[in-house]
């Protein structure tokens, strides 16, 4: 499967050489998959261009204080350096952060919508799984002032773009909305406010998609038969846009109309039990999957309030595809 | 100068905007720049490619130790993290290192000569002063197992090609041979063994430049003043290869038939006091300087015993341009 390079094998943890290994969940990257990777870098980023989309680049690392405001959790995790003068940095675990920020200070000047790209690597001191890395690539897109739905529906067609132009043409999107599975726990009495260790064990289990866990955890919050039943039902709604005729699904109803003008409807695959670990979702969320490969190749959503926190009203929707998975996927198509 | 840019003035030592700023030494890059710097990497890269070198990628981290195996010195100064483990990684701040690791170990089964080039940030906490980063981007390459003069002469001559690509027409590259100097030391009684504190004062004083200390470290070693002015003379020696007929400068005088031969002879200045920071260089050091910038675009030598510290023996040289003060120079040119 990977020609030449089986040669050569690289262990993804990292421990390929005992005498002089690198760290854990890194590796060195060879000629081969990077001719590959810089084709597909090349490739994404003219679509990005052709839509209008610059490419900037934010540091490498960025005070912890900066990021902890896009997402406190991801800030606690992620790999830690004291500054010589005492202040803490973490090293870039997201480009949506650092991007919010510039937009609202260094970009301050620009006007709306911003249309924005990137290829930046990502360090989180994970557990590495299977094929997981605690570093990759990712190439991605931020636009910024252009609100729901008609910013959602560019950013989701863009999407389909460039992942055809990586050449992955077996995929789909699934479309959420982050806050849906919330509200409806909610109006049925279980409440971020009211009840945040039941909402939160609950949203961990979904987010995971742990639907026995789920089961329990609506259980064990006291929600009766015929509300867990109906919220795990939610949980697992998949399906194409017949499945937003329900209360609480307009905006993805509007969305869903704007993506089969736009001629990618096929490529979507509605999820009403979609939610993100990012923090910074207020809305419209997505993944993108590739036949093939077990995990997502990319994804990303709608954070309407995040540039705020920066000093900047703007509403914004961005993704990213990891470059790692793409390639996996092109390397598996070209043995097969 | 800075074009369509000025309008959104970014200030090189972070703090442009002072309530969220990015890390002291770091900074935000902005479309038209990193679209001169693509294209700049591109070019190179093309050269690169045509001169069947191959593009390699090392992790962002590495464990100390093994950066400690390339340079104590540096791998101390840099950024420090402390991993899940407990092990130290730091941040990179060589590409050279950490390819050397990789020929030893994850590119052990390929027959030299290897050619491998590279595109990698570094990170140097240095204290910033003018017109320094904390992190730059590295465009550079690594020819392994190819020895003086054969392979210093291929990769100086590909120093010229590339540097032309990157569009800096006027340009000089100063080689010198880092053991030069400290060898004449040596004979005149101050020998890096027998009076270490010494020899590494004096060594200070010539890596930095500074006639004054130097002068003043020679006569503290307790050197008459004819060695003095010798030594004085030998770290101000720079010209072209008329230079080279003096004892101890055989193996640069066989250099520098190896370059007019290669056509590259008048874009080099033979500099024999030129050493650098880099403590594994073991030969040839260059230094790339192009017109209008006080600072160089780029360096590199031969290391001919630093891959053998992690177990594989194997000459090398390498060089590297720092993509932003090419850059720098591109955009001088063009608003001129």
């Amino acid at each position: 499967m990977l020609g030449p390079k089986a040669r050569v094998p690289v262990d993804a943890t990292g421990d390929f050489n005992e005498n002089v290994p690198v760290p854990t969940g890194t590796r060195d990257v060879l000629p081969d998959e990077l001719e590959l990777e810089r084709g597909v870098t090349l490739a994404i980023l003219d679509v990005f261009a052709a839509a209008d989309y610059r490419e900037v680049a934010t540091p490498s690392l960025e005070y912890q204080e900066t990021m902890r405001l896009g997402d406190p959790r991801a800030a606690e995790l992620a790999y830690h350096i004291t500054d010589g003068d005492g202040r803490i940095l973490v090293a870039r675990f997201d480009s949506t952060i650092p991007i919010a920020r510039m937009a609202a200070t260094t970009l301050a000047a620009q006007q709306p919508p911003l249309r924005l790209c990137y290829v930046q690597n990502v360090l989180r001191p994970i557990e590495p799984k299977r094929g997981q890395s605690r570093e990759f690539v990712q190439v991605g897109m931020e636009l910024l002032g252009l609100p729901a739905p008609a910013g959602d529906a560019e950013a989701i067609e863009l999407a389909c773009r460039v992942v055809q132009a990586a050449g992955v043409d077996d995929f789909r999107i699934a479309v959420g909305d982050s806050s849906l599975f919330g509200r409806r726990l909610g109006e049925l009495g279980v409440d971020a406010r009211g009840a945040p260790t039941a909402y939160d064990a609950i949203m961990y289990e979904l987010e995971t998609r742990d639907l026995v866990g789920l089961g329990r955890e609506l259980a064990r919050a006291g929600l009766d038969d015929g509300s867990c039943r109906e919220l795990t039902e939610l949980a697992q709604a998949r399906g194409g846009p017949e499945l937003l005729d329900r209360p609480g699904a307009e905006r993805l109803r509007e969305l869903a109309t704007l993506l089969d003008a736009a001629g990618v409807g096929e490529n979507v695959i509605y999820d009403l039990g979609l939610i993100r670990s990012q923090t910074y979702y207020t809305g419209t969320v997505i993944e993108i999957y590739g036949a093939g490969l077990g995990t997502a190749i990319g994804g990303g959503g709608r954070y309407d309030d995040l540039v705020g926190r920066f000093g900047r009203d703007l509403t914004a929707f961005g993704f990213a595809l990891n470059l790692d998975n793409v390639c996996r996927i092109r390397q598996q198509g070209s043995a097969a």
